[in-house]
């Protein structure tokens, strides 16, 4: 298993017990690990030195609960260079204030925060500023997917369990959520622009009469 | 220039009109491009060969509307193997009651749909089967923020505008509701096992007086 001996040389597991030349032997812990590997570099995207990152802190029994929580959600998400245009400026601010607004215990500097920052300043940059408008519209929706991540984070009993939970739940949990928003953007856009939307019929009615609603 | 050689190479770009020797004159619509391509590739963390294809669903003036919101919404997201444990096959049934549940008008064979089967096997798989519990909690959130962001390209005036705005909106969109619900989560995780969170207490409660709560 060339993958095994790959993982164990960049540190994520740990060697086998060797029970023959060339051939180890893998426990239950193992097996766990790797499938933990495997879906957050599969399903979920992340990268070798990422996901070593996180194993390091679910490993830690010396961290305190809400620290690793912390941390193990801080290192998801890249940290990216910061610009000094306008549109940066201001989406920092718009995020500042989203932030208070709703009362959130964190901070601007959050990684999460400077994400979500660069993302509206290159939204600006294309002209779609007004895309802050919706900011609260996310937010509910990001409160509520929190809401239900930490219930059910809550029901593991074991603290390292709690742990992996919140790192599985947060990748896996972001493609989850990622593909059912895009999934609720077919039902949606197929009752706006499909065949029989009130919009459908209202171009064919344009198309019949053309500047029919330009006239005086 | 180097980058926009780069572009013009491998055609996300048309080429600029030639002034001089090595030296090319771009126009607004070239920069507004350009602007488009290096957010979904830096902010949204498209590859460039993705990029190709969703510029040519939104230069292609003869598809109708719907048709290529949809192409768009389907080129995101990548179309991995499919896998033949008894895991994928519970996933997919899940996706598939979903979906009918929730009356979308959309298949079990959107990629969309594929995605999201593919990440709760990964779940499963890691004995977090149980996060289907939470599947219409996360369909709440998606709807909502789905209804906002079509509202929101409605506005749109031109078509060409509407494409791209969608466009732009399921990518970068996707940052942005990913850093929210990772904002969420250290607002939520600081309630539940922060410093003064009755778990915190009861805690220390447990430490202080050991074994109270077992005792006969």
């Amino acid at each position: 298993m060339p993958t095994i001996k790959y993982y164990v040389r960049e540190g994520l597991l740990p060697a086998g017990e060797l029970t023959h030349r060339n051939q180890a032997s893998y426990d239950e812990t193992h097996e766990r690990r790797l499938q933990l590997i495997r879906a957050l570099l599969d399903v979920g995207g992340m990268k070798v030195a990422e996901i070593a990152d996180v194993l390091a802190a679910i490993d830690d029994p010396a961290r305190p609960l809400h620290k690793v929580l912390g941390a193990a959600a801080h290192r998801i998400g890249g940290a990216r260079v910061a610009s000094d245009d306008s549109e940066s400026a201001d989406a920092r601010d718009a995020v500042a204030d989203l932030i208070a607004r709703r009362g959130w215990r964190t901070r601007p500097s959050d990684p999460a925060a400077v994400d979500l920052a660069q993302a509206l300043a290159a939204l600006a940059r294309l002209g779609h500023g007004g895309f802050t408008d919706l900011l609260d519209d996310y937010a509910d929706a990001a409160e509520r997917v929190a809401r239900a991540d930490l219930a059910y984070v809550d029901r593991q009993v074991a603290v390292e369990e709690r742990v992996e939970g919140v790192v599985v739940g947060t990748v896996l949990g972001e493609v989850v959520l990622n593909a059912l928003r895009r999934l609720a953007h077919v039902d949606a856009s197929a009752g706006l622009y499909g065949e029989g939307s009130a919009r459908a019929r209202a171009e064919r009615a344009e198309a019949a009469a053309p500047g029919a609603e330009t006239g005086p």
